[in-house]
């Protein structure tokens, strides 16, 4: 087994031709398996999730940026999801055999190829960012697209490649390095986005939340509910389950049911892990407890099968 | 990758110099890889999980029941766990690219070179019973060991392989083909069996319970509380976050805590999934939506990172 390193690019659209057309992309480079993507009208944003090696990540995410920037054009984009461009995140993860820092070195190198061959100012965020305030992608995304030419003016709102302004159609484009982080949307059983927007503000980790928590709140207009959509960016310091457990404290403050809930890209298993031992007070779980994981463990340790 | 199929050995003893005389036999036997095994004194049990391709696996099943024959003196036994003989219980699992019915062509070869080399009478077990109610575990094995001379009597208890009395010291053997199973267990914070029994009968198929469960009570005399100890034979259909649920309301009645609760043997991955997915309200909570799960099976479709 090589290296394994999964890309999640986050893009801004929800039409489906160009969703179609940027997944031809993905699926067409050469190594490169898509594992899911979602996209809705409420947040107009496609978020996919793929894996290859070093160089063929590197490869099919080029090849959907590319076909992003030249379909999607930001000056008639709406949408509920904070974004500065048509390429809005493009995140390389390390998940076998690499390193962060060999996804730090991707990131570069997709970053400076983006800018080079398309215009695009790019930003580095996460492990990858340049300087400490860069580590927080809404710090970067401040003002959003709308607002991107007075930010970009700021001496600190430089990007790491590319013109100090943003590419007319496109924006701008940030890409980095992060750890696997759990994706969740909770939806509420109220149209009232101030409550939502409250109970997403008792989560957020810069709100007195959950420390690596993100919160936001959204309508879903063509349910009459709203989403809290939150992002975990290290869930074995603050598992799924308690912030779960704190949406259920809140909401019933407000009398909201939850309706529902959803993984936003894939779930890890050490969430479900978690799921599984708090709520049925387990004691022994680990990965190497679970029936399939142990097999292929054994298998690629052992190596006698194939 | 080529077959794979699970061993699940369950051997009356819990003597430590026993058990890993049991184990190393396991460990030797060539392709085989032990997964997992568990053994205390107040069941006296040793339940293993080793898996390998057919050959290996029917000789690491072989190997360890030889030894176990040798070892154990039924005699002597005692344990709150119900018991036939030494090598109680060998079930063969299907995994990967193997149907139930060469399980069940293993179970019966497992069977006959057992009763051909140990002189051991041996029964033959669900989806390899030769009759409808030898396909229950509890119909073969009532009596026990200690009633087996006078049981193996009747018509109708002759066993599949060997002679149709007990062997003096291992007793008989029971051996069969299954799906996975789920076996868990609730620690109760009471030392009171008759309450751990009326919630054990709450649960079990045969006592008003749920189909595909079994249960029973034991106690555990060092850490003065009892022990729940159930198996779900298709979590599929009854799920376990359900029959935990099912703990928790007769618990209430009888006002006594959970204290702990564990899997016995491997935690298949679809409980889990079950778990979060009623406790979080997912909705589209599936196995291919699990990070490590999909990049395997992407990995074994596409077969290009090797």
């Amino acid at each position: 087994m090589k290296e394994i390193i999964e890309c999640v690019p986050n893009f801004s659209t929800s039409n489906k031709d160009v969703v179609d057309s940027i997944l031809k992309k993905i699926k067409e480079t050469e190594n490169v398996f898509l594992l899911d993507y979602t996209y809705d009208d409420y947040y107009n944003r496609l978020v996919v999730s793929f894996f290859g090696d070093k160089k063929s990540v590197l490869e099919g995410a080029l090849n959907s940026a590319f076909r992003a920037i030249e379909l999607i054009d930001m000056r008639n984009h709406k949408g509920q999801h904070p974004r500065l461009g048509a390429v809005d995140v493009v995140p390389f993860i390390p998940i076998k055999n690499v390193k962060m820092e060999d996804c730090v070195k991707l990131a570069k190198k997709f970053g400076q190829i983006l800018a080079e061959k398309c215009g695009v100012p790019v930003y580095l965020y996460g492990e990858a960012a340049t300087r400490s305030e860069r580590k927080d992608l809404d710090w970067i995304r401040e003002g959003e697209y709308e607002k991107l030419t007075e930010m970009m003016a700021k001496p600190e709102r430089k990007p790491d490649f590319g013109p100090a302004k943003p590419h007319k159609m496109a924006g701008a484009t940030i890409t980095g390095a992060r750890k696997v982080m759990a994706g969740f949307n909770v939806n509420l059983g109220t149209s009232d986005l101030t409550i939502a927007k409250k109970i997403a503000k008792a989560l957020h980790s810069k709100k007195g939340g959950f420390s690596n928590v993100k919160a936001m709140a959204a309508l879903i207009p063509e349910k009459n509910i709203t989403q809290i959509g939150m992002s975990i960016s290290d869930f074995e310091k603050t598992p799924l389950y308690r912030v779960f457990e704190m949406v259920k404290v809140e909401c019933a403050r407000y009398n909201v049911p939850i309706v529902s809930s959803e993984f936003c890209g894939m779930a890890p298993l050490k969430t479900l892990i978690d799921i599984a031992a708090y709520y049925l007070k387990i004691d022994n779980l680990t990965e190497h407890r679970v029936l399939e994981i142990a097999i292929q463990n054994a298998i690629e340790k052992g190596d006698v099968f194939e």
